[in-house]
């Protein structure tokens, strides 16, 4: 990987990371204030950054790549645009046409094959509605959200770190500020990252921040949360949220996935669908977008080793461990075997499903060279995970996360049977039976009912969600006070021994209750989407016009073109059958019988990634019947039978034979294709 | 089809049907009052009911169907349940299972094959969440609602149809009810279907209708609009819905789709996705929902007939024609060749599309028995329809239409251009050039921006959307009074004649501009999904406990089962070897080592609707190995060598061979199934 002269660049950068992340564990160790470590983190990520970005403009580039060329072409062909463009558009959504429509549905049905196929997984479709409760106990309501400030005259919303750094760094920048000033930017610079809403707007009242489009006063800080809310049922009382992520659907559904897999783990879920994120401000195409397609896995398992682990174990992949981001030290190329046995990987569950990704992820078209695995810091965790790797793609916008694999521990299991008094538990055979101690509330519930009513359910549910803990408390307080307070979501009740008491018994047991943890590899096709086509932009040499995309057959949007080689009536016949005989082995294609030089069509068919074109010309109707079949990438050509077409393009777009033994099989077509110019 | 017995019985109830049809058909000739021809429409469809429960409740049921039967089997195996049951659940939203999921994943495939595939439909992928302007142009802000009332106190809601109906039909059943009050209600009771919100509102005063739960008053009635409102982005200020259909996606992208298909005539564009509407009383399973799932295509053609339409012409269907309707007439069996011949169905691309859903519906498991097509009467037409043609499939709730198939004709894309002023149309070749006249505004662009500064695009944009005669009218104002009014959505605004002008001119055309006519096909993907389920629910002869589906399988959720017949490790490296080859050639399968009988085992992948099972016994371990190969619905049996099986399942599951060649091929195995009792 390393080129030493490089190296000798980065080497004193390296250093500098190395340097903080140092200080950063040291100060963890001595458990220092929390503001200390923050302040530590925020430098070390700043300057994590200047490594990264200097180690970006140093690689070796192998080819110009000019983004607003391949987003001119995926408009013009329409892979995708703005959604409602027509009415001016909206931010942040965007419309797939045929093309990437196309592109889309072949990436996920790739996925169905790779996954919930090859693994026998647990397909599921769940609601996107979803009702207040689920997401409050998952957690979403309360901490899915970003600090943002409104032009109080205009309405203007604006994200308010974004806000501050800019206007903070404008006083920077500006010749009469102070250098007292500058240091003291600087170090809040730093900090603004682990600032909370009240240091946030001390910020904006000490530098009188306003708007910066309309100079208006701006609000307080408001904590905006991500979800789109809306009323589910006419009544306006039943509050909802547009899901945003597929995963709870699985959690809240986990007893009857557990039931249907006949009570054993581990097992493995999934769903493919829509999830909704309000952003506040949307950008860079379909990176950060309001609505996106996911697909979602939620491994339940018990233990961390994996029978299909030794299938995997020689992938070699790029790994960016945190202990490397800390230290400075550039990503690494190891076997997904090296990285679990060295403990880069922490188990071989996580591993197993890291190789599969790494694998799906070339098989749709990603580069490998541009695909790492970086690991979160403990930092930049979501609430609910224990550690995470996401799978990133470098682009022209950067390293993107396209998969994250979070071990989400039991987190999820755990809040929703809390929110719901239901055991969502395992049971667990023991390899010997146990004598254990059990501690239970023994409620009078004729009672209960009777005093409490419409809140005895609550009050049941309440006492049989209790730990031995708590129940030992409950015994304390009624033996003290004569009384015990029971919080419920119904409100507070007061208990007294009539009503409930606590029960110790000694029992055998055979099983024991288990809250499996969870490994979650969760992908944004959008993103992988948007990926694979500036992997697979291409122009071709001497033209730079002429630019195509070297889509690998499986998630090509089409398979093959059919063109007469012009308008002649008589080729139509054969046009026909050709089509008819294609759709009869499932082969998508396009005839694309316009009209235009057979140059310039096959131009077409580049731009839209279509790997194979076919073209019916005057000596496809002399006896034997032949066509000339052409391969897109290297624009070479072969003379076959016509009914041979078929079959050999589904063989070459499955991945049954190549394209060389296509080549070795059929005579050479050579002709001249007109490429200059032709792409207009 | 008619049995000479039923049809003695029905022959009243159709002539009383026809005499009413007369009278309709007479008003509607007579021009008569509105209120009487609404009157008269609505004893025609009591009459029509009362018709159709007879024909329903006389037809020979071939088998007994137990609806519970069935929905404990759905919940057991959980191919769908109530969404977020473990939180009480929300009515109208539905989880899918496992089974469910590959079920419908398996309907939506094969969906795609038949129409996409096969007739090379441009497929899009568009956004869900829409804002407000395009769902107003498109009509569903404004009719897109239903009548309700609420429990001033409670807040409770009630579909007001439904109350006032169930509220008279009480009074009507009451002893001291007086002859005359009880005919008035009859009368008022055929109205209601018309009734505005006035006239229902004095009929909320006049019989004092209070909440039929608590007793408490109502409110007067709210129009309650269907969709899900939301804001997008964080500013509150945009209002936006989650689409009622998918179709909008594919209209607001009309002119991207036409350039696509090179500007040309005819193409159909479609889409798969999920669709919400807020019912103020979902019910029925998931025949009336509040999230579900569309394939809708939109066929835009400028001429009528179709170049397939040989095709599909001998393809028997049964009609059910509004004039059938009409008349008392029972549905009537002929080729969709006849119908259209006829005229009982409008043109050939119509006709085309219900040959194409009728071959769609049978290959996924639709009872042919069980499925007609039923013709919209005049007035229970969509807004946006012309004529519609409704597959409908009886089910136990009786007929449920499954699938739309309306012509919208060039309503959409009209109110589309209306709204952004943008042309939505196509331009199509003439036969010879044309000399037509030109009325067009010139508008003195910069004296208008001048004046109008942010308002002046508004202007441009509404003068350039006035056809010929709004320009006439615009002239003449602008000579007669100096000045003329335009509405634009900013205001209105006084244009002189120092700012527009009217110009007539001459030009040869060699094209003209045409909207096309849109035909759409539109699949319930849920409703379907359940008819199949009842279509195919079957039970063991001689075991009622013994129940399962009878699936395709080309849609079953899996397509074979893997048993070994007992837990003996040695038949585990079969299993393993098995279980790889079948998913090598893309077999879905589930290995069910659990313990049980095998008897027990087959009984839960009948269950399931699992076509084949492969059973693993000790013959097995001995050369040449071999495997028994179950089919589900004859319980048939063949033993045949182990590496066989993963093609024949797979040829088997895809049609290219049927079972009775596999029974021809290999030895029968004989071998009693413990049927008795193997279901628990």
């Amino acid at each position: 990987m390393a080129d030493p002269k490089i190296e000798e660049i980065l080497a004193p950068l390296r250093a500098c990371v190395k340097e903080q992340g140092d200080l950063v564990r040291k100060l963890k160790d001595e458990k220092a204030p929390e503001i200390d470590i923050k302040k530590a983190v925020a430098e070390l990520k700043t300057r994590k950054k200047i490594l990264e970005d200097k180690e970006l403009s140093l690689a070796p580039t192998e080819e110009l790549f000019d983004r607003s060329k391949m987003e001119d072409l995926i408009k013009r062909r329409f892979f995708y645009d703005q959604s409602f463009a027509i009415y001016g558009g909206i931010t942040g959504q965007f419309d797939f046409g045929p093309m990437g429509c196309a592109l889309k549905s072949n990436m996920i049905q790739l996925w169905r094959k790779y996954f919930i196929l090859q693994e026998q997984m647990l397909e599921v479709d769940c609601s996107i509605l979803t009702p207040e409760p689920v997401l409050k106990a998952s957690g979403h309501v309360e901490r899915f959200a970003d600090l943002m400030t409104k032009d109080i005259k205009s309405g203007e919303c604006f994200r308010l770190d974004h806000l501050i750094k800019a206007h903070l760094e404008k006083i920077k920048s500006e010749k009469n500020t102070s250098a007292e000033l500058k240091a003291e930017i600087e170090d809040i610079l730093v900090k603004l990252d682990g600032m909370n809403s009240d240091e946030m707007s001390a910020l904006m009242k000490r530098f009188d921040m306003k708007s910066p489009i309309s100079g208006n006063e701006l609000t307080p800080p408001i904590e905006f949360n991500l979800m789109f809310n809306t009323q589910i049922g006419p009544s306006g009382l039943v509050k909802g949220f547009l899901r945003p992520e597929t995963a709870q659907g699985i959690f809240v559904n986990f007893k009857r996935l557990l039931e249907f897999n006949q009570g054993r783990l581990p097992f493995a879920a999934a769903q493919i669908g829509n999830s909704f994120r309000n952003e506040i401000s949307p950008r860079s195409g379909l990176l950060r977008v309001r609505e996106f397609t996911m697909c979602e896995i939620e491994h339940f398992c018990d233990t961390k080793d994996h029978p299909k682990f030794e299938s995997v174990k020689n992938t070699q992949m790029l790994f960016y461990s945190a202990d490397s981001q800390e230290q400075g030290r550039p990503a690494e190329v190891l076997t997904i075997g090296e990285a679990v046995a060295r403990g880069t990987v922490n188990n071989e569950t996580l591993g197993y499903f890291m190789a599969r990704i790494h694998l799906y992820m070339i098989a749709v078209g990603i580069d490998p060279k541009k695909l790492r695995f970086r690991q979160h810091m403990g930092n930049e965790m979501a609430h609910y995970a224990c550690d995470c790797w996401d799978a990133e793609c470098l682009s022209s916008y950067g390293w993107v996360e396209c998969v994250g694999c979070a071990d989400r521990s039991a987190y999820d299991l755990t809040q929703h049977s809390k929110a719901t008094g239901t055991r969502l538990a395992a049971e667990k055979k023991l390899p010997a039976p146990k004598q254990i101690e059990v501690v239970e509330a023994v409620a009078n519930k004729a009672a209960i009912g009777k005093e409490f009513k419409k809140d005895a359910k609550a009050i049941n549910d309440g006492l049989a969600a209790m730990d031995s803990t708590a129940l030992e408390q409950l015994q304390e307080k009624l033996d003290s006070d004569g009384e015990y307070v029971l919080n419920t979501p119904n409100g507070d009740f007061k208990l007294t021994p009539k009503l409930v008491n606590v029960k110790k018994s000694q029992k055998t047991i055979h099983v024991e209750e288990i809250i499996p943890s969870v490994i979650e590899p969760s992908f944004g096709v959008g993103r992988i989407l948007y990926c694979i086509l500036e992997h697979n932009f291409k122009m071709r040499e001497g033209d730079e016009q002429r630019t195509y995309f070297s889509l690998p057959a499986t998630v090509a949007p089409m398979k093959c073109a059919v063109l007469p080689l012009s308008g002649n009536t008589e080729f139509q016949p054969f046009v026909r059958e050709l089509s008819q005989e294609l759709t009869s082995v499932d082969v998508s294609h396009k005839v694309d019988d316009s009209s235009g030089s057979i140059g310039r069509r096959y131009a077409r068919t580049d731009e839209l990634g279509v790997p194979y074109a076919i073209t019916v010309d005057f000596d496809t109707m002399k006896e034997p019947h032949t066509v000339t079949l052409r391969e897109r990438d290297s624009m070479g050509q072969i003379r076959l039978p016509l009914q041979d077409v078929p079959t050999i393009v589904r063989d070459l777009t499955n991945s049954k034979i190549l394209w060389a033994d296509a080549e070795a099989q059929y005579p050479k077509f050579e002709q001249q294709e007109n490429v200059k110019g032709a792409a207009a």
